[in-house]
């Protein structure tokens, strides 16, 4: 069924109870952005097309807790959106192995909206 | 020429000097990271491929001036390494066009040492 042209955006969502610092953060920013832009690639390819030659949008936003960072992960499990959790080998500031960030797309706005659209900008 | 396989990175940089929130960093660092993603593998796919399974090191730096951050795209174009510039639409925080940051590589960390080893972690 083709679909009429939609805003495309990618969402990141960052953990805030892990207390990273600034540049902690926007590395696992970077981590989720290229790994849920590639898994995207792999099923909707014209859609990540459509977002890069639109500029690519991002939108980074947080969770407060690992109670609400899990939620997010079983409802875009049962969303069927593109996504990546991000591991973090914890070389810094953080325990091997946690999970510290969450890449959502690039997919359509209206679609990923449903999972986040409460959650707040970072 | 064949080289001897060594360590892979990518480095971003932020310009501090505008004064960013920690979510529009994270956003610019992600244009960053997936724009000279997409550069160097255009140019160096075996490059990209050894950094992608080795777990996409990414270190992200700070120049705290324009000067700075005119000085290193200097440097960077006359050193042949691949990066790409960001910049920023505008729609928040920064007027539209401003130069936010750069990504460099994945590429050889001893090649992207000798441009930007004397910058801070963010």
């Amino acid at each position: 069924m083709a679909r009429e042209k939609q805003d495309i955006k990618q969402v990141i969502i960052i953990r805030k109870d892990l207390k990273m610092g600034t540049g902690k953060i926007a590395a696992q920013a970077c981590h989720a952005s290229l790994m849920s832009y590639m898994e995207a690639e792999k099923k909707y390819k014209d859609i990540v097309e459509s977002w890069l030659s639109e500029g690519g949008t991002k939108v980074v936003v947080k969770v407060n807790t690992i109670e609400e960072f899990d939620d997010m992960k079983k409802k875009l499990r049962a969303s069927g959106l593109p996504f990546k959790v991000v591991k973090d080998a914890g070389q810094t500031q953080v325990l091997p192995g946690t999970e510290t960030a969450i890449g959502i797309g690039p997919y359509y706005t209206s679609d990923i909206d449903k999972v986040t659209s409460k959650l707040s900008l970072l």
